[in-house]
């Protein structure tokens, strides 16, 4: 099947169409980045990939791979095909926004996912309703027996990957979370570019 | 201070104003009993609380007493003041909604969370722009060590309370979650009336 690669940079975001049946492979170029992402219904914006609803369904708070990934509406969206990253990621943070960037100390303008979201969907003339609270590929939130949560650096190594397939129609949208002010991207706080291929 | 006993029937919900400073003490009456708990900044149905950037300002999972609660937009919302319950929340799982009822095998109408935060707001003549992740009071969501969750019975014992203080003008949303089909609601699969004081 025909492939195509897209070159997602540090910092940065991508928006695109995902037909039933198709996959996408993220690959952690570099290791340790993470990669916040949102689905929703090609059609129909205000059905989209929740956390909270996938967690009921997944019997999880973590996907692994066989895992589905549903709607706010219940309908599997995304299946987790395969995962050679060590199977840690996220689904109970917010993507950053700026202002967590604020609360962190940041005066001026900081890249951040939730704006990230919008600019990837406004470039399909698209918009999301709001925020939905992102699948963070690779993050690794570490919940302690206390309920405590700590965000500690990931642990994929580099090119490892994910591969992530279309239940449905979808809309995709990939952000390389630009967070350099907490060790969410690795104990170097340095956003690094991935790579994605559409199959 | 004056005190308004509002009663919440088993199975439904109500919405009400809290004005910054005000607080509401849920009062889990027989035990049991969980409440999908809801909170919309005053004059703007957009922000409401979130419990994806609550977690990442809590630093946890779960609320204790002490926790602040955000809004979508960082603002807090809600603290706990007080927690007599045996500090047992859950912040993970959506609200029940008719599609989880279907799931789970029921053919008919299923009163549930969901349709019940629009039928408190719609009596203000509100209405929520989606379903939020609920604060879902009492309710024992344990986490697993290999991520796995369960959704246990509630520990909170009859009589038993948490206290919230309204951290801005608020529209607040209760809904006594109607589930019978799963032990949310302790392993008599029972929904119970509880009660509220708002001062």
């Amino acid at each position: 099947m025909a492939q195509t690669l897209i070159h997602l940079p540090a910092r940065h975001s991508t928006a695109f169409r995902l037909a039933k049946g198709q996959t996408v492979r993220i690959v952690n170029t570099h290791g340790g980045q993470v990669v916040d992402t949102w689905a929703f219904a090609d059609g129909d914006m205000n059905e989209f990939m929740s956390m909270e609803h996938s967690r009921v369904h997944m019997g999880r708070v973590n996907p692994i791979a066989g895992s589905v990934l549903l709607s706010n509406a219940r309908r599997p969206m995304l299946r987790m095909l395969a995962d050679t990253s060590g199977g840690v990621h996220d689904t109970l943070l917010a993507a950053c926004d700026i202002h967590r960037y604020r609360m962190l100390g940041c005066t001026g303008y900081h890249r951040n996912c939730t704006d990230n979201l919008q600019e990837a969907l406004g470039r399909l003339r698209l918009s999301a309703p709001e925020t939905p609270s992102p699948l963070n590929l690779f993050q690794n939130s570490a919940i302690k027996p206390d309920g405590a949560l700590v965000i500690e650096p990931p642990v994929a190594p580099p090119g490892s990957h994910v591969t992530l397939g279309a239940e449905l129609g979808i809309i995709i949208v990939f952000s390389a979370c630009p967070q350099d002010m907490a060790p969410t991207n690795g104990a170097d706080m340095t956003p690094k570019d991935v790579e994605l291929i559409v199959s």
